[in-house]
């Protein structure tokens, strides 16, 4: 476990969940006709809850760079509509079948299939409305460069990719590697951008957006797992979907691969791993590193 | 009817068509993994035909300011997979469920629905990506407007809340202003920003740009009336999917409550009235012209 207790990551966590949810709201559109609808299903995904780890990663990062806090804002915010899009979609019936989200009705149960696939490609557009307004950062090379590195986190050599490959670990199984691949993809891309958005919003290009980089994929992963141990042992309380969902639909995980005991010791080792590329950053990184014995704390 | 016959447009959009196919080929992220069914997809949809119209829109603006044609021709990709991408989400069978589309079975027919949502999600993100990228402009600045109205286009206050007023005039009945409003969003603001796009490219921000979104908003939704025309008297040959499919779903169109011959006459003025706009451009504009006179020759 990290020197560093999860305490810090946690109070950060909840403070930080609170205030964003104002950030989201102000750069939601307004609803202004017959198409509403997609509107009110945007703003209720968003405001669902949830951790917001990937919006609180992309402060943290930001703010060891001293990065202005509306830029951080901004580039959080588009990170949550990818993310809430992502879970919009795969709960799809044609998807993973979900009727649940953080303990309420998933998109399409609350309003319709239709609204949910278009409040889905329209938080996916606003994304990237977003990132290359010039609100968001007056230089366009960086604007540039956030667009563009977020799609490619994000399309089918990413996340969408990573989902497609879920589907189909349905029915065929994977091996621990295609696994690791697979999650990298549907998950731990968009963590890696999360951190890396603090160095592309600074021009940094040293050994400091590699260690941020290389972070994020370690952690990532690690919070994959830990969520795959909650949802073998986990009620569904704790995850806020229908737990035992994934070990039902007969989904590879590392967790069904490994036992839970070898995944714990992984998801360990991981979080051990992530918080050794920290040492490039001084004590301003200690949220990072309790967030890494938050992760720990998760998984015992 | 405009001076110039539709013939130029017609021979243009043909050969344009050809070759563009090649461009949106080299432009296709290259299937890697398990993932690869999300790319079969995307390619399937990208190379199932249809007119290139937007494309074709963009390459033709671009011209008229002597754009570069890589520039160009990566934009016009770019238009194409949001195009693209839209329809293969409207396909869906929570959507318009058309099981044709272009004389082909449609993405969730010929693959699944969830490799269908993927697929348009992976398109919509490939856009940006691609528009983003240095490639297709060195100013940023560019890229980012690129970018910005390209999201504007297509986001809830337009595409995709033109989709969402579209589903829900199946029970509700929209009024002349309410269906123009919602055909301008659906398929008007993508054809503008096709246009646009020369103007764009070439930082040109007088009347010249003014004159290309006013020529695409009225040929924009002349394209439209006269789909709607074929919808209602055409056969499922011609149009590439199932005939008299809005009329059934009770779809209000503007020819469904104005009537063929009144809904004629409307389509004919739009195409009057675009090609008035083009008075600012030379002949170099001449094809713009032609395409107004072979949208006028499919509507008689």
């Amino acid at each position: 476990m990290p020197d560093i207790g999860p305490d810090l990551a946690q109070k950060s966590l909840g403070d930080f969940a609170e205030s964003f949810e104002q950030t989201l709201l102000k750069l939601m559109p307004e609803p202004e006709g017959m198409e509403g609808q997609v509107n009110d299903a945007m703003r209720y995904a968003l405001m669902a809850g949830g951790k917001r780890l990937r919006p609180f990663l992309v402060t943290v990062a930001a703010s060891l760079f001293s990065i202005e806090p509306k830029a951080a804002a901004r580039v959080a915010a588009a990170v949550e509509c990818i993310h809430t899009y992502s879970l919009i979609h795969d709960d799809l019936p044609a998807m993973d079948d979900d009727d649940m989200r953080r303990g309420l009705p998933s998109v399409h149960r609350k309003f319709d299939e239709a609204t949910a696939v278009l409040a889905g490609d329209a938080l996916l557009t606003l994304a990237f409305e977003i990132l290359a307004d010039k609100e968001t950062h007056p230089d366009a090379e960086i604007r540039c460069e956030l667009v563009s590195k977020l799609s490619a986190a994000i399309g089918v050599h990413g996340m969408v990719g990573g989902q497609m490959i879920d589907l189909k670990a349905e029915n065929q199984s994977l091996n621990q590697m295609e696994i690791k691949r697979m999650q990298h993809m549907k998950t731990g891309a968009l963590i890696v951008f999360s951190c890396e958005t603090g160095a592309i919003l600074a021009k940094v290009t040293d050994e400091r957006r590699n260690a941020l980089t290389g972070y994020a994929q370690d952690i990532g992963l690690a919070f994959q797992i830990v969520d795959d141990l909650l949802d073998v042992e986990g009620s569904s309380e704790n995850i806020g979907k229908t737990a035992g969902k994934d070990v039902e639909a007969g989904k590879a995980t590392l967790v069904s691969l490994m036992g839970v005991e070898e995944a714990r010791k992984t998801a360990d080792e991981l979080v051990e791993s992530s918080v050794r590329h920290l040492h490039v950053f001084d004590e301003k990184a200690d949220i990072l590193r309790s967030l890494a014995a938050f992760v720990f704390h998760r998984a015992h």
